[in-house]
């Protein structure tokens, strides 16, 4: 079987190249933290010396890297990937960058005979570990195919959005909203509080009308309303993320006021220090802000 | 048994006043349009010619009315329901107004011996017709009981919320985040129509993270993304919902800036001539500023 | 000479009453303290019981409340102005209230034969007590002329905007700007500190461009820019100001996000414990939010 | 005397060039379109083939560029001017960019022994035509004192703000608050003409209170307020150099709610189809919106 190159062994990398290596797949990895790399070679992958060794040798390239300028610079770059990839093989880079970076390198990789194929990953960092990520991803039908087994070893959930660019274009719109819900949580729940409502009452009748979303029903009451403030995702990768939305939406001239104010509510969050905390507990900067005592569930999860 | 007053026979009140008939009360009541008042009396209640008379003949008298400054005419005016109400009578407020004002109503009803509880009413008119409303209520333990089967005809879920004033903060917050949530869906989707994205695609993915809310996977995909903008509940209903939450938020020292923004999101809407159609076509109006074409689902609904 | 009543003897009313005691006219005040009554009687006015002693005396009746619910209970109240009044007599209400009040007020004064006359203030606290205050005048021409001799007595520069009505809504468009400026600013300056600019040469630029405004050039190197947030306009009166525009913007339907904003910014000034500086102090807020030093001028003001 | 290199001759370099000429520097030019760079030599001017040669022959290197990403190109790239710079030349960049670029570029030309100044025209392109343009320079002293007699050839204001990095930081503060009094002079108008206020009454007091800008009296009365929308700045740009400063002011984590909803709105602005015009033409754009009357001032500016 052909060597699959994986640059990028991160928070997120680092358990995605492992459950490859796990389901068979023979890897060639590269970080520029050399301990990294040690870790996942391991289990059996070969670690590069950089970036154009791995190119060299495989078949599929996949990158999971921090940002648009660092993901420019490993494939396009003059050491990159481009510049010594072989004809035919393929970069899958499974970065949060914004779409015209993606674009770019796109158009940059089918000048030189590579297929490019952009399938950026939701879901949290946990289920990574766990092989259940979430996949979106912009391909040709053909190179999806290519890049499906991959996929499987890695995540549950692949949805095939479109050709090229599509991936990360819904992965915009898909964060847009699970994060800016936090800010409508964050703003509803404070309110809640103030106003001297029963948290376990108020949850129960948005839970049964319209007023519900996927991070107040699912992703909070496992974690800021039992006082888990640990990162699944920072504050800090969501103001990353709403940046890029705000960004992406002011270059195709969709104004998104609610938007920008969630990012600024993030920007404010931020710097009052809870950067580093998870993304729902945006309802304890605010209620920190205000003097409000932060919403917490009374009961035990598993003692109801 | 004793008389049941209605005072108030608009959109909501008539088929509310309607339900409680069949189900076998015995009425009196009142609407500014004497037309309205009749309608109901041709289901056995008895149209009474003032406010006062209602409250005079009354054991519990419902109001159900546009605004807060009509509720306070209604029930604390010179001629309104508390200067003629029987003592041991009860007014259940059913109208969604500002919290202050319930208390302060409410406080002036036990100066006279009269209990009060705000019962505001969830989902849309045309739940209303099928007595299937939601109701959020605040009252005394023992209050709650004397309403309970007037709510039990005219609803089907019924939620306890507090004390007096409960109901209308468990409405504020509800309403905050149903309304909010639309103005986000609507920058998401008009972002999504621009990135060029395929609607269907993107729902499937959006359905299946924390990115979803009841709005965009319930209400939605029968109403704006079908094309019917029929109001089940109007942009400008939504726009002073949200006026009055984000009142409450300041007045309660909230900082609220996504409310904010959306509010100006749905005021804009209404100077651009959108007021009278469903709340959900807020992605229309976003696309008709900006030039994007607007969300619709191809298939019809039962076709699939 | 014809007596004039002076109703609401608070920080701004105090001054101005003394101010037309002081320049000759004979009054009859009143206030719900009865201290503040007397200091201003000591003056030589006489303090009345009550509202209707001062209606029922008085030609030209001042008032001077702290918002619209006291001066419609003043005015409209059962015990109130109007029920007192002569006939042929007029009303001044100097007060900041929303228009609608004043349109409402207006209506119900000339139904009984009374003038009615907006006149609220321009201006800060220290220019009362000076008597150089700046009044925007709605009135119909001889009613203009009528309180003309009393604002010169008060202040300094009189606008006469238009009809009943217009000096209110000016006060709200000048005070929307004057106000929202001091979030501009705290922004601006917030940001310049961050990025390490030099302030007194920033604002040599800034005072050289388009880009100043009076807050920032008259009002806060004499404030804020010296450390002194002893309020001459409390951040809480802003909000206020702030909230009554953002209303009036919303009942006229004119989006104002900018506006929205800018409140939301004074509501979280409030809620973190800044509420009682001067509204110059937005720029500490800010820079304690995030962490940032506070913008000051070194030398000393009269030392240039 | 030493050749003065220009790169960028568009609706700005142009004429700056032209004023350098005129003034009796010997310019060797370039830009991407030879007929733009054909009628600066008209002007005794050298027309260069390409970048490397301007770089090559100069002393100072002026640049004059669209955005920061040119401005990196055409320094740093491979055929830039860094790369064929003479050592102990100069870089002027007059460009509006992000001042992380700036940091960058300039610590890049500090490697190669060439001086770096960031220097932010001012004022408008009519300015820049006559030779009265306003600079915010950032260098060292030494460096200052090197371009101060381009820059008094170029214009008759001169800010040197602190060292690199310094112009394009304040001109960011700077830009911040005149586009940003753009928008606010555009919610204040048009709620003054809903609320019927007599446009010169308004500007009157306006203009004698602290709720004045540089904006509303300066430049807009002989802008839109006479209907004159002939772009001297375009929203467009007005745009672009918001979307710098939120960008910035994010990334040095200073909340900025205001000039985020700014943004958007000079955003919905674009996309309804007024990014061409003035940036004054906010208040047409959203009287537009919101169905008001445009305001505008009566009487033509000499026939007062």
């Amino acid at each position: 079987m052909d060597l699959t190159g994986f640059v990028g062994l991160g928070r997120m990398g680092r358990p995605m190249a492992s459950n490859l290596c796990r389901k068979g797949f023979r890897l060639v990895v590269h970080d520029i933290d050399p301990r990294a790399a040690a870790e996942v070679a391991a289990l059996q992958a070969r670690a590069a010396g950089n970036v154009a060794e791995v190119a060299a040798e495989a078949g599929i390239i996949v990158t999971m890297l921090p940002n648009s300028a660092v993901v420019d610079a490993v494939v396009a770059g003059p050491e990159g990937i481009l510049a010594h990839a072989r004809p035919g093989s393929l970069i899958m880079d499974m970065s949060t960058v914004d779409p015209l970076t993606t674009d770019r390198l796109a158009a940059e990789a089918a000048r030189r005979g590579v297929a490019y194929v952009d399938a950026p990953v939701g879901r949290l960092a946990s289920h990574a570990d766990r092989g259940e990520s979430l996949f979106m991803v912009g391909a040709e039908a053909a190179d999806f195919a290519r890049v499906r087994p991959l996929l499987e070893a890695m995540g549950t959930t692949i949805y095939h959005c479109g050709p090229v660019g599509a991936g990360t274009r819904t992965k915009l719109v898909n964060n847009y909203l699970a994060v800016t819900s936090c800010q409508l949580n964050a703003e509803a729940l404070a309110l809640s509080q103030r106003l001297g409502l029963d948290l376990e009452r108020t949850l129960d009748v948005l839970y049964g009308t319209t007023a519900v979303n996927g991070q107040l029903k699912i992703a909070w009451p496992a974690k800021v309303l039992r006082g888990d403030v640990e990162p699944g995702f920072t504050i800090d990768l969501a103001h990353k993320d709403l940046s890029l939305i705000v960004e992406a939406a002011n270059a195709a001239r969709v104004p998104m006021p609610v938007a920008a104010a969630a990012r600024e509510a993030f920007s404010a969050a931020r710097a009052s220090g809870f950067g580093g905390q998870d993304f729902s507990a945006m309802v304890d900067a605010l209620c920190a802000l205000a003097g409000i005592e932060k919403p917490r569930l009374k009961a035990p999860p598993d003692a109801a």
